[in-house]
């Protein structure tokens, strides 16, 4: 959560000018992201393209040559009507600039607040607003592989080290035989689309019960719907640290879901499965994060314990939480 | 620059119905202020609030009550025609509140950018906005002491020490006896009001070429006028590390304010002294800051050598700079 690249007002209002927006008014730097700078844009605007844009610079941890398909995403989704912000493209039509030797897009401001304890409403529009953005996705020509699979957590936590785990919390070192687990029954053949598998409460902006906009599509990659919907379901229907879940909340998000886009027998049946595998995903690069970051840095280290709750919650009562 | 807190929007939400100002449509933190956390709040708006502004938490530094002298003085400048944010009060007519503990303040919203270097347009306005100030604050009832004077600079430089100051740069522990010299020779009769004190270019927004506000009056204090005008030559007139003099830039900074506000003799002839002891308070400050920041924090420590080659200059070449 920083600003990491300080850009003064005569280099953005030439950066600006490069665009069908008008003329600069105003920049703040937001404090959003962790592998981007953000700043939020208002110009003199133009009937084509507003007045309000986030500009994002892209930091570090995405791969230039993926730009072209989170921006393409974007742009296929907002214009199939879901709420995701389009990009704003340039005037030779790039969607994305290179400014200091980084990539830079513009993008369209949506409003919206991302809320902190979801209500049962708040959590069935999210998953109605998924299941729409999964059908519109089906057809995005560009596609994107899951490098942060079942697989991967296995292999991350391996790396990461018993001991290194151990001296994190005496629980994570058993992460690596269950993750290795839920790799080997991992389902194979579930309904694929483009999936976002990050929408934490974070990366929702919202308008009281209503989903104004779906963000920070830079996990997004081809992979099972359903698996989407149980990162969705570990994100918003427990408190943060994974000590409670809320059934109400669990369920309206589901229920949301099917009323655009009901479950398959066999997605439903993987529920219980693909919940540990979202956890695992979580587990394993906060173990990671954890591992990588001095003790006395200024940021706000993630526990992966939060995570591991969730996945015995999934082991011991996924069956039950996830029936028809 | 960071955001030091963090604000569901439910309590978001609640806070700003507090105010007469709609509902809350979006609050993005923004990267701005080092004691204090911001966001850029968007509501629903009311005719006579408007529907964006900063929402200020404070977090350190600032003593709360000295807060009904800061925003009383935005309320004052403001009302008199200033372009300085105005505070919006609360429904029971309050300044600021209580949130989690903390101070908060809903301040106006301005549009604008900061300039990263500036030209001599701009730096004739921003003289011709600072008289504007100096006069306006003349009436303004309350009073605050300058704790960062010349004396007070010296006796940061002595706590912080020779050894420290030597590890820093060779040339930092000869400034504790230029600041004693500065204090001692420190004019005591010169025409007072309440000053800035702070006017970088990152406190002063603009549109072009016109001021459109000053900002960050966190250590405006009652001072002399022409201090705070040399306060300003020192931030405007050279380039960040000091080596570059920019006389054009200067010039039209003291003619803007003359335009609006001459000089009488003794303040132009106190300029040259007066100069020095603004870059000593903030050689002060960024060598105590450097000395308390740990070296592998993810801060960027400003070095106290950009102000002593601003000193230096000034001690050679001031007599030149400030003649009639």
């Amino acid at each position: 959560m920083a600003v990491y690249t300080q850009l003064s007002a005569e280099v953005l209002g030439d950066l600006i000018a490069q665009y069908d927006v008008g003329e600069l008014v105003s920049a703040k730097g937001i404090a959003e992201g962790v592998s981007n700078s953000n700043w939020l844009v208002e110009t003199t605007g133009s009937a084509a393209n507003g007045r309000r844009f986030i500009l994002t610079m892209y930091e570090r941890r995405i791969d230039i040559a993926e730009l072209p398909f989170f921006l393409g995403l974007l742009d296929h989704l907002a214009a199939n009507g879901c709420p995701v912000p389009r990009t704003i493209h340039d005037r030779s039509g790039a969607s994305s600039r290179m400014l200091h030797g980084k990539a830079v897009a513009l993008i369209e401001f949506l409003p919206g607040v991302s809320v902190g304890q979801p209500t049962p409403a708040q959590s069935r529009s999210v998953g109605r607003v998924l299941a729409e953005m999964h059908a519109k996705a089906q057809d995005f020509s560009e596609t994107r592989a899951n490098d942060l699979d079942p697989h991967a957590s296995a292999r991350v936590l391996a790396d990461c080290g018993e001991e290194a785990l151990q001296a994190i919390d005496p629980a994570l070192p058993a992460m690596i035989g269950v993750a290795n687990e839920v790799a080997e029954n991992w389902p194979q053949d579930l309904p694929q689309s483009i999936i976002h598998s990050d929408l934490f409460p974070d990366n929702v902006l919202m308008l009281g019960e209503t989903v104004s906009a779906l963000i920070d599509f830079y996990f997004a990659c081809n992979d099972a719907m359903a698996y989407d919907l149980a990162v969705t379901h570990a994100a918003w229907s427990f408190s943060g640290d994974g000590r409670d879940f809320r059934p109400d909340v669990g369920r309206a998000l589901i229920e949301g879901y099917e009323a655009v886009r009901p479950l398959a027998q066999d997605e439903r049946e993987a529920l219980p499965l693909l919940a540990q595998g979202a956890a695992l995903r979580f587990i394993s690069s906060r173990a990671q994060d954890w591992i990588d970051t001095p003790a006395d840095a200024l940021v706000t280290k993630k526990d992966p314990m939060d995570f591991v709750r969730r996945l015995e919650f999934y082991r011991r009562e996924g069956k039950d939480v996830f029936a028809a």
